[in-house]
């Protein structure tokens, strides 16, 4: 059954220039959602932001200017939605209870999506400085909770472009596949999880009126994106027909390192040891009683595998 | 002349188990001053920091249970030294206030150094994460300038942990030298400055109660270190016998990589755009209306050259 666009939700997405946001902005129009993007100016002058808002625009979404220390362009733009989409990054975690203030008072969404995009923060294991930022995405989720706010918290696990270019090596976050050498954070045998930026955003999309999902964390565990580091490395060497020469950092010494590294390669190597040691994205039963995964929800949407996507690399 | 150990400064370091905080400390101590490190748990439960911690006490430092969090153990620790060195992390820039404060109630404060330890701050030209970073550590100058305490900024530039390793390529800062590729952001020859832990550590030190540093910023340029990414990579170069295959990204895809990337990539990209393509270590000349050059003020300190520092690496 096809829904006329006037009986779907409408979205607004805040951060919907962003890492994931504006994925999920394309997802959003691609699905046939009224669509609107918080915008703080509308004129950028940098060229990339003005070709993105341009191309958002040339797609049907609406621009709403405003933004989240203007608390009355906040409330009428959540006025005249339905589903609140924020994709906000780090620096303005913390500055979401500005968001919940307004949901309160505007009153009237059916939905309110976090901005979470990672692991499940409630089922990490991780030091300093990554699990500070952690905790603050909990005591959001509390905060929502307590404030009685329908949600689904996102829980996509690895963003594909952060971590699959690098084949999985951290270390080497920006700087393409290793041609030779690569280094695994504790023995590699891990499970994590990566799922493709467009998939996030088309899973994040059918998720938001759902009443599967409601008041559920939403996990994205795609069954042939679920792969260790050495699993991965042998994904690539087979692709590639050569053999790397793996440096492994034992977790204690990885734990030691997090602690002598500077900004931000702390942060980093904070993260990986959740992500890669630790395998908190994979190590943990959903039960019905707190989550979903979007793969079982929606059997219908063809992601991108890992394979696939090692594939593009060569 | 050498002074007592009873006429010299007394330091506190705050944040002294950090990457640049825990070499503070041992030149601290090595200087003859008593040296005090502020401890949340003098018991940790990892084993490294209590190694650290041991070592301390071992060369004589005091360690006083407190943070930033208690305002009496604040104003208790200060109470007891002459110099306030705060070395925190980047999570903790903001919460220098209560230091601030603290030093005001106190009132007995000779100096008082700023966690920066970077480039400076107010000549810095990037984009965001970092320029927000920077834009609160340059409230923080105003902050303390405003109440009248009397300070040094240190402004180090390029810590050469961070660096040197991967030879200046940010997109693979914790993965070691490159084998065969690296990556150049810009035109390669904007000039950096990388100086050792240890150098930047004796030089603040000397810095804390020399009269010509009283209110100024304490500017690091060995005039050996300054070198840029190009420089850098020939260096490399003719060490290993190897000609590294060199991948070129121009500022302006830079600027769109950096909108693209997802934290914390984001943030490497951000500070690298100053440090390598726009030269923000090297690229104005030091007044002396408001600054001084460490190795001008202190020739007699012998530092650990880049060239000496790539050696190490082979």
């Amino acid at each position: 059954m096809e829904l006329d666009k006037e009986e779907r939700s409408r979205v607004l997405v805040i951060g919907g220039t962003g890492h994931i946001g504006k994925h999920i902005v394309a997802a959003s129009i691609h699905h046939g959602h009224s669509t609107s993007v918080l915008i703080r100016d509308a004129t950028p002058s940098d060229l990339a932001k003005a070709q993105l808002l341009t191309s958002f625009v040339d797609s049907g979404v609406a621009l709403i200017k405003g933004d989240l220390f203007n608390h009355e362009s906040l409330v009428k733009a959540i006025k005249s939605t339905d589903i609140v989409i924020s994709a906000v990054g780090p620096r303005q975690l913390a500055e979401q209870t500005r968001i919940v203030t307004a949901i309160k008072e505007a009153g009237n969404v059916k939905r309110f999506l976090l901005s979470e995009f990672g692991s499940d923060v409630e089922r990490v294991h991780t030091v300093d400085p990554v699990a500070s930022l952690y905790a603050g995405k909990v005591n959001l989720r509390r905060l929502i909770e307590a404030e009685g706010i329908p949600h689904t918290y996102v829980c996509c696990n690895g963003f594909a472009e952060t971590y699959l270019p690098s084949i999985g090596d951290v270390t080497a976050v920006g700087a393409g596949p290793p041609s030779d050498k690569i280094t695994v954070l504790g023995d590699g045998d891990a499970k994590a999880v990566f799922v493709v930026e467009e998939d996030i955003a088309v899973y994040t999309i059918r998720a938001i009126d759902d009443p599967r999902t409601l008041n559920k964390i939403l996990y994205m565990r795609p069954p042939a994106n679920i792969v260790s580091h050495n699993e991965l490395i042998s994904m690539w060497e087979t692709k590639t027909g050569k053999t790397l020469q793996i440096a492994r950092i034992p977790e204690v010494d990885l734990l030691e390192w997090i602690k002598e590294a500077a900004f931000p390669l702390n942060i980093l190597l904070s993260l990986a040891l959740s992500i890669f040691v630790r395998g908190d994205q994979a190590n943990f039963e959903i039960e019905p009683s707190f989550g979903v995964e979007a793969t079982e929800l929606y059997p219908d949407v063809k992601y991108t595998t890992v394979d696939e996507y090692l594939t593009r690399l060569l």
